[in-house]
C-alpha cells in the first residue's frame, strides 16, 4: 500500500479514480499510483483501506501520531445526525485514501465560496490515515434524561456509565461527549487535517467539546512492530491484544452476535483516560523503586525474576526469604490477565505533553485508549483493582474520562456509520 | 549521517566510542556503525552534528517536530548558572549524537539511585535532534533590575526588549523567559526526550516557565526542502532565508564582528510569537478572500499576478483599472523586503493545536520563531507594519513571545553554552 503520490497530483490525474473502486480495492488502487517505492523502510506513508467488517484505526497497527476530539451534538434533528454521519462518513473515505475532504476551490470550486478542503495537507501522502467513530452514552440519553434522536432503547447494556474510581480526578470539561472520532497517522498534520475537516462540516451540528494530541504510540497493536516506552521511560503494552490474535480478538475485542442490540455487531468499545503523570517526582526515584512499581526491568522490559521481554509473568514466584519476586501491588501484577478473571485489552494510547502547568513542570503524561468488547467485564474490574491498590498511583491522575460504543465497519459506498443504529 | 543504530546498542558496543571524536566527525561517527541504509528516503534518523562555528537548529534543514521550552534561572549564584550551562552542553552533545542524557541505570548505574536517563528514548535513533540554546534580557537585569550574574554590561543593545505592537494579546504566563532551548527531531519523543532530561539535569537552577510542542514545520530553510503548509492552508516560507544563501545569512542572520558584544559573535537572535488563529471563520471565508489577504494562490503558493510558487512578488503590478494585482494590505506585500528596506528573517516556525479553547474551537495555529541579526532593524520594523495593516490581522492573534540572544556554536568538547558570555 505504497504510495508517494500526492493530493494535487491524484486530483490532476483523474478525480474520481476511487469513487469507483470497490471496498477491498480502494488502498490497491493507491498502490498502482505509486511513484516512490521505499521496501527498505516501513511504509508510512501509504493508505489504510476505510472499508471494511471492522473499523480501521483499532487492529490497524499503530500509527504514530493521534488527534483525538469529542463532539457535543447541538442539532435536536435526528435528520440532521443522519446527515451529518453521512457526510462524516463520505468524507473520511476521501481523507483516508489521501484525497481532500471536497474540491479545493483552486482546483474545482468557485472562488466566492470558502475551498471544501482546508487545504493544509495538499501536497501530503495518505499517511496511513484512520477515522475510527465512537457514541457517547450522552447520544442516546443527555443529561438532563431525554431521547433526542429517539435511539435511548438501542442503547447497549454494555455501554454503561463507567463508576467512580477511587483517586478520580476528573476534569468534566475534558471528558465524556456525544461522539468521538479519533485520528491516527504517521503525519500528526495529516491527522490534525482530518478532525478540523469533520468539525468544519459538522458546523450547525456538532460543537467541538475537548481535543487531545499524541505523539509516540505506547502499545504495539501488531507483533509486526516493537513495543514502545511510555513517559516513564519503561515498554508498554508487550502483552496487549494484537492484530494477530484471531480468537482472543473475538473473545476480547469485537462484538459478538447476540452481546447486545444488532447494530453493534462488530463494533468494539471504546474507554478512554487521560492520565497526567507527575514525572518530576518519578525522574527522582530510584532505579529499583522504578522497577517495583512497574514490575519489569526499565532496560530490557522483562517481567521480574524474567529474562526477556516476552518472557511469561510468573505472579507465583517467590526470593530467597518467601517474598514474591512480582510485588504484591507491581502495576504488571495488577493488571495482568491472571488477575483479573482472563480479561484482556487492546491498548492503544500516546503519550502526550499539553505545555507546563504553571508550577515548572510539563503537563504530561498517557492518553490511555484501550478497546474491548464489554466494558463491565474488562476495563471496569481492573481499573477498580488498580485505582485501589496499584504503586503507580503515587505518580498519576486520572484527569479525563470516555466512554464510546464504536459500531461495526462501514461496508460500503451506500452504507455510513451508525447507520444500523439510526435505522437508515 | 544516516544511522539507524540504537541507543541501546551503541552503550553495548562501546559506549565511550563518540567522546574521542573531533568535531566535525562528530556525526560521522554514528554513520559508521549504520545498519539500516535507507538511500531512497529522506534520513529522518541519523544525527547532526552537534559542535560548530554556529548552533545546530538554525539553518538545519528544518526538522518536523518541536518542543520548545523557556526556563526562569531560580539559582542566584553565578557559579550555578556556570555549572547548569557546562552541564547541559554536555548532555546536549550526547543526546544530539543519540545517546542518553547520562548511562541508564539498567546499563551502568547503581539501583539505589535515579536513572541518569529517564529512559523513554531507548532504543530510538537520533532523529536529527538538535538542541539551541538562548538568553532571555531578563538574565540580564531582572524584572527588579537587579543583575544576578554580573553581565548587566554585556548585554547586546540589539536585545532590546521588543516594543508592544498593535493589537498585541499576550499572555505573560507563557511569554518571556530567562533561558530557552529549542528541541527540533523528527520524531516528537526523542524531542521531548531531551527537554524533559535538561529540565532534569536543571533541577535546583532552573523552573519551566512555558513550554510550546509543534509539529509540520511551516518554513523551509534550505533549497533541499518543499515548502510547507501553514494551518490556513497555504505555503509559508516560499521566500525564507535558507541555508544555501551564504552571503545573505552573513547579512542578515549570523551576529558579525563589530555587530556589539564579542561573546555573540556568530550567534543570532530569536524572536518567537504564539500566534492564534481563528481557524473557524478562515475556513468559512472564501477563497478568492483568503488569496487577497494572504497575496498567493492556495493551490500552487504562486504570488497574485504570477503562476509559480518562486516567481518573484511583483508589487508594482496593476489590473484593468489600475488596481494593484496585490493587494496594499496582503500579508505578501507588507512583510516583503522591498517593503521593509531588504530586512529578511531565517523564519523556523511550527503549527501547533494545544487541544481546544472551551468555545468548541481548536487551540491552533503557528508558533512563529525567526532568527536574525539584529531584531532592531528586522523584526521590529516588519511587525510594527503587519500589526497596522495586515488583513491577516482579523485571523489571527499573538498571544505569546519570547527575545532571546542565541550564543555561537559549541567549538570543542572544553567549551560550553554561553562561555564567553560568563568569561570563563
Amino acid at each position: 500500500m505504497t504510495s508517494g503520490i500526492s493530493r494535487r497530483r491524484m486530483l490532476a490525474i483523474g478525480g474520481a479514480g476511487v469513487a469507483g473502486a470497490t471496498a477491498a480495492g480502494v488502498a490497491g488502487a493507491w498502490g498502482r499510483g505509486a511513484i516512490d517505492d521505499r521496501s527498505a523502510a516501513p511504509d508510512t506513508r501509504g493508505a489504510v483501506a476505510f472499508f471494511g467488517q471492522h473499523q480501521a484505526g483499532i487492529t490497524t497497527p499503530a500509527q504514530d501520531r493521534l488527534h483525538f476530539v469529542a463532539f457535543d451534538v447541538t442539532t435536536e434533528r435526528r435528520a440532521d445526525l443522519v446527515d451529518l454521519l453521512r457526510e462524516w462518513t463520505r468524507a473520511a473515505a476521501r481523507l483516508t485514501a489521501g484525497r481532500d475532504a471536497g474540491p479545493v476551490g483552486a482546483v474545482a470550486g468557485p472562488p466566492e465560496a470558502p475551498p471544501d478542503d482546508t487545504g493544509e495537507a495538499l501536497d501530503l501522502p495518505p499517511s496511513g490515515l484512520t477515522l475510527t467513530v465512537g457514541f457517547g452514552p450522552s447520544l442516546f440519553r443527555d443529561a438532563s434524561g431525554r431521547d433526542r434522536f429517539g435511539i435511548a432503547e438501542r442503547r447497549p447494556a454494555a455501554l454503561a456509565d463507567l463508576p467512580p474510581f477511587p483517586r478520580d480526578a476528573l476534569d468534566p470539561a475534558i471528558s465524556g461527549g456525544d461522539l468521538c472520532v479519533q485520528a491516527c497517522a504517521h503525519d500528526p498534520q495529516v491527522a490534525v487535517h482530518a478532525i478540523r475537516n469533520l468539525a468544519r462540516l459538522g458546523f450547525g451540528a456538532v460543537s467541538l467539546r475537548w481535543s487531545q494530541l499524541g505523539f509516540g504510540r505506547t502499545s504495539s497493536t501488531s507483533r509486526s512492530q516493537a513495543t514502545p516506552r511510555n513517559l516513564f521511560g519503561f515498554k508498554d503494552g508487550t502483552a496487549n491484544l494484537k492484530a494477530e490474535d484471531g480468537a482472543a480478538l473475538r473473545a476480547h475485542l469485537w462484538v459478538q452476535p447476540g452481546d447486545g442490540p444488532d447494530w453493534m455487531t462488530g463494533g468494539t468499545y471504546l474507554v478512554t483516560r487521560k492520565i497526567r503523570m507527575t514525572i518530576e517526582t518519578w525522574d527522582r526515584t530510584s532505579l529499583a523503586e522504578q522497577e517495583a512499581v512497574i514490575g519489569r526491568a526499565k532496560g530490557s522490559g522483562a517481567p521480574l525474576g524474567r529474562r526477556g521481554e516476552f518472557d511469561p509473568v510468573d505472579l507465583a514466584a517467590t526470593g530467597a526469604e518467601g517474598e514474591p519476586v512480582m510485588p504484591e501491588d507491581a502495576h504488571v501484577r495488577l493488571a495482568h490477565p491472571d488477575t483479573n478473571g482472563g480479561a484482556r485489552l487492546l491498548r492503544r494510547g500516546y503519550n502526550f505533553v499539553d505545555g507546563s502547568d504553571g508550577l515548572g513542570r510539563l503537563d504530561a503524561g498517557l492518553f490511555f485508549m484501550a478497546y474491548q468488547r464489554d466494558p463491565r467485564r474488562q476495563f471496569v474490574p481492573i481499573q477498580a483493582r488498580l485505582a485501589r491498590n496499584d504503586a503507580l498511583n503515587e505518580y498519576v491522575r486520572h484527569v479525563s474520562s470516555g466512554l464510546f460504543a464504536c459500531p461495526p465497519g462501514v461496508r460500503t459506498r451506500d452504507d455510513f456509520w451508525g447507520r444500523r443504529l439510526l435505522g437508515e
